[in-house]
């Protein structure tokens, strides 16, 4: 049986190499270089079943004195993992521009864990003096590093996308992540993440037994994909239909009879803030769309130091609820502030 | 574009539970009952894209000041997991029935790991007194637990198979874990674990917030090839067809001029225990082996603790070999020791 096979199909079939089919690598690097400014070599890249896998991977690889700064606001998965795997960490304020320089210092991290092309969930793209910045304080140490996570940097309505801060980084501190589950379906589990030449040594050196966690046939599927520009075509047409979609939630938050004082995140993702002037406290706002059906969250769920003024703001994520749920979801909200 | 796809379709592109596809874990469950002897429910199921990552999960869910045994000789990845996860390790002597219970209980050890349905690499099966006596062992203390690795105990050939030490455990002390990837294609990563209930409660609270590793196409095409009897019907071809195979390398290596003193391992799995009557060290064995162009693995490469009844042992692995290349390297191999 084994013998009437073709060599494409028996490549199929063969474990892949601990790094990722190399012809999706390759088709990686050269999407990076084209939409991220990214110039970086395939053998720099890992393939992994999510970016949880490969963040367990990283935190293994990076130095083990190290402490790690979180976003506040921010991902809150990421403290949970830091927790899980028992890693120091510190909570870093975040401006509306980024994480906070300064208080990034005075923290003691080593390892900064920022979203610069899309934060979440503030929705903000973080400017190129904050970038600059944040490479300087990398530089300044030995074992600093910035952990990119590119998440939802592909989803941007206005201008031009800004490139990768990893382009930016002349002294091989930026560890790049990102993720094909948000752009093209959450049920496919295939990300990667870009390490510096010197990390990449090392992981070949000490952590090349872990086999690769992604089967080879979606690697090869995904790779030709890549490769005859689809994903491209995807991403543009996603971009299109939401910049649509969300002109449409902004009108009808507008003709809403909600409170709104202001609406962020239009620029890029799949979240809008909407902040209402209310006399309800954020718990008591979700305590009111739970008696009304809805699932509410607030930004201030995502701080781990309060502050006012993120007090009263929703977030409204319109990725994955169809137009008709959306409406009703916002005329229900509208009631609870009459 | 959405609106059109049937439910099916929708379903196919959803996010799997951090658990995995319920209809995959149902039907593990239905294969385990069938083949193993285990009554498990789907909830107390874990599916992961490799048994590595299993392991990790596993690492951090069980009490973080456990001590793990590790099978001497037995699979080294093991031990470099657990040194790569900076857990504390023992090597526990492992003799012709499986891991010493004895040196296990004076290890001071709280997690065994072994693989009682096919012991990797010295291919015997765990008799039921060790088993019992495991889990006497487990049973002794309130946070000792069992690690089950039944990988490769698909492939036995004589008599049925031992049911699973799973099977035999009233006090919710052992860890069964298994893979896809060795029985259908190593391209393919999907592996599971069977947690005890108390174990899976935990996993539940804490730990749920890691998104599921498969991608749920994956997981569905799998639960459908289990439910129609496939998987079941390969595994019988695969048996066969191995048993042949094995035989026929048996003859050429008894016809082949190798000064054979044993042949173990014959009775399960994919791997030969060939012990040549020579003077020549392990390592000279190797060298001259490289120099006929064979990469050859021998039984004392996985032992931690040199046993000099454990030299001049070649391990044969014929799983990935076709008969041409077995058959040539056979008679490279009878010319070093000629």
């Amino acid at each position: 049986m084994r013998e009437t096979l073709s060599y494409r199909e028996k490549e199929l079939l063969r474990t892949a190499p601990f790094q990722g089919v190399k012809e999706l690598r390759e088709e990686i690097a050269a999407y990076l270089y084209r939409n991220r400014g990214m110039q970086v070599s395939p053998d720099c890249i890992l393939i992994g079943a999510g970016t949880e896998y490969l963040y367990g991977r990283l935190l293994e690889l990076l130095p083990k004195d190290g402490v790690y700064a979180a976003e506040d606001p921010g991902y809150r998965k990421i403290t949970r993992l830091y927790e899980g795997n028992g890693v120091p960490f510190r909570y870093v304020p975040v401006d509306g521009e980024g994480i906070c320089v300064d208080a990034l210092l005075a923290s003691g991290a080593s390892v900064a864990h920022v979203s610069p092309g899309y934060h979440f969930p503030m929705g903000f793209v973080m400017p190129v003096g904050r970038r600059q910045a944040l490479l300087s304080w990398a530089k300044a140490e030995p074992d600093r590093y910035i952990i990119e996570d590119d998440y939802d940097c592909e989803l941007r309505y206005f201008g031009k996308p800004a490139p990768a801060i990893q382009s930016m980084d002349c002294n091989h501190r930026v560890i790049y992540l990102n993720t094909f589950s948000k752009t093209l379906t959450p049920s496919l589990r295939i990300s990667y993440m870009v390490l510096p030449e010197k990390l990449m040594d090392r992981y070949v050196q000490k952590m090349n037994y872990y086999s690769n966690t992604v089967s080879s046939f979606e690697q090869y599927a995904l790779a030709s994909f890549l490769k005859q520009g689809f994903f491209e075509r995807h991403i543009n047409r996603m971009r299109k239909y939401y910049r649509e979609y969300r002109n449409r939630i902004v009108q009808y938050i507008k003709e809403a009879s909600l409170p709104v004082t202001e609406i962020k995140g239009q620029d890029a993702g799949t979240r809008l803030l909407v902040k209402v002037d209310t006399t309800l406290t954020d718990t008591q706002i979700k305590w009111a769309a739970k008696e009304a059906g809805l699932k509410v969250e607030c930004l201030s769920e995502f701080c781990h130091e309060k502050r006012p003024e993120y007090d009263s703001t929703i977030i409204l994520n319109y990725a994955d609820l169809s137009e008709e749920v959306l409406k009703e979801a916002i005329l229900r909200l509208a009631h609870i502030f009459a």
